[in-house]
């Protein structure tokens, strides 16, 4: 039936959703810890992943980044895979899903109409004082769900947010989570380590101990975690309409943060959408990390890069990338319009050529 | 049939948008130029005046306003008329019509989530360098209008830009239209000669003769107007659903530099809707700048605050504040939504009441 699909848990929220109207929100956000090298393959150079967001947008909208000049890509194994902008917005083409931006909080601020929840981007997590005032962005995200409900039946909800995986370790670990070990992220040897060391870093510097759950969850944010974190879970909170978020372990810190601030939160209206190179991951574990929230659907897209002639988008299957920028929940909202994967695959395919 | 409404020109655009799905935009701007004494109602006090577009959309989406401790009033004839967008929010309210907000460049933003279209405030008008870039706004506008148009069936553009008639007169004239005297105003005695000396002196420094027709339609708003009018240009000529200009003769230098910018614009999907205290005010002509652009169908809403208690709202009646935040295209857009005059009337009390 939702054939590029892999279920995990019911198709419930999938079926109420066929032939609906969609809406794909792309938060964006910044934290200077992407600047830590060998943290991140979001970008030609850690100096660089501060605009891999605003470009990845930008592509989106424009076909080209107008803030840089190359398209994001993660450099690895002597060779480079692009954006998963990409996978995202042949999806969205493809199925006539409108796009649009939402900045958490980004250094480089992208060239286009975006809609503006934050202003300050995220600081180096191992200063303990990642995130300023992250309750605002938090309201001004369930004021703004609460806009956009009127507007659409869907919330997407993707991000881009070059080092979110440890930051997403850094809120997990605040709130009481076993995550280490169990993030994912972009490089093909996931730097697990380091994203630990990093995150002790930061929670030592903001007085919280190894293993202790804050008792204001909004704190853990502000001390290791970043802009988006906040902006989404106030989205999820301010929807009257279901909510696909289109993203990795990143989005289980979302879904934690939920729980901390509400603990009989209903998540039958909330779904998380990835890739199947974030599933099927041996070196991170997004269901253990889940499991230990609650019950939230999980569906894994198959973009079938393994029936692809092109080498830089056979670098997923070895591990690069593995997602971002919403690309497993815009394949899932294609599928939802009707549109096959086989054709979502053509698509990339004719976009990397065009781009390229 | 569309009681509460006095119809200039055909009611074809208003027969077809009945029931149909509206989103109301109010695009925010300040200008310097609203901080000469004696040029602008629209705050209690000059220095004020460039808090009021931040003041007025958290009025509508708070129930009051954060930048500021006071609801923005006009101060005339010894008493004050509350803030037009009272009546915006009461009309939207009663019809569900879902409100957002896009910021064109304003000195003081708004505590809530807004769309940037423009991130540098207006400069006084008299520098002749008022607006940066405005190329670049109406480029975000028209990319605005394109994502929304997916969203909706019928655009509202409000705007509240303190100061906006005189850079309305300033673009106007750039263009080559006969405005001098013809432009509303917020205040009871419209002060006509300040807004064309300041005017002048700001074409004088823009090195544009008074008379003389400026050949690049931006160089205009550059020398003189403010941020939302290259805004609302881009929004109406990327959209591809029917849109309202809600507001009196700001809109018609909206117009006026669409015209400009391509001479054979169908305006046919698009019309103005002010309230009667623009359309009647003798001391103003919309009429007669309309005339000059093309035939755009102009639609007046009448609040009927003779019929009121309310001696703020009473004000209305004298000439006070006239229009702004898109109250009279509010008003239109709630009528065609089944409401009834009266009870837009009654909810516009009880709002203030409930907030003054």
């Amino acid at each position: 039936m939702y054939d590029g699909l892999t279920v995990y848990g019911s198709t419930e929220f999938l079926d109420n959703l066929i032939d609906k109207k969609s809406l794909f929100l792309c938060t964006i956000a910044t934290t200077a810890t992407s600047k830590i090298p060998g943290i991140t393959g979001a970008g030609a150079s850690p100096d660089l992943t501060e605009y891999t967001p605003a470009a990845d947008v930008e592509m989106i909208v424009h076909d080209r980044p107008l803030c840089l000049t190359e398209i994001p890509k993660t450099v690895s194994d002597g060779g480079s895979a692009p954006t998963p902008a990409i996978i995202t917005k042949a999806a969205l083409n493809l199925a006539k899903i409108p796009f649009m931006v939402a900045n958490a909080g980004v250094l480089v601020k992208p060239n286009l109409p975006y809609i503006s929840l934050g202003e300050i981007p995220g600081k180096d997590i191992r200063t303990g004082k990642a995130v300023h005032n992250p309750k605002k962005i938090f309201e001004n995200g369930k004021i703004l769900a609460g806009m956009l409900s009127n507007l659409t039946d869907h919330l997407i909800i993707g991000e881009s947010t070059p080092a979110g995986t440890t930051t997403a370790l850094g809120v997990l670990t605040a709130l009481g989570y076993d995550a280490s070990f169990k993030v994912s992220g972009s490089l093909i040897e996931n730097p697990h380590d380091l994203k630990k060391k990093v995150v002790s870093e930061g929670l030592k510097a903001a007085g919280i101990h190894w293993g202790e759950k804050v008792s204001d969850p909004f704190k853990a944010v502000e001390a290791v975690g970043d802009p988006m974190i906040p902006a989404v879970a106030g989205l999820i909170m301010g929807s009257q309409i279901p909510v696909t978020l289109a993203g990795g372990t990143q989005m289980t810190a979302v879904c934690a943060l939920i729980k901390s601030l509400q603990p009989d939160f209903d998540f039958s209206q909330v779904c998380i959408a990835t890739t199947i190179f974030v599933v099927e991951d041996d070196n991170s574990n997004i269901q253990h990390i889940l499991k230990q929230i609650g019950e939230i659907s999980l569906y894994a897209a198959d973009p079938l890069f393994h029936e692809s002639d092109n080498e830089n988008l056979q670098r997923y299957l070895s591990g690069s990338v593995k997602e971002g920028v919403g690309a497993g929940g815009a394949i899932m909202a294609a599928i939802l319009q009707g549109t096959d994967i086989h054709q979502i695959l053509q698509e990339i395919e004719n976009l990397c050529k065009k781009i390229f």
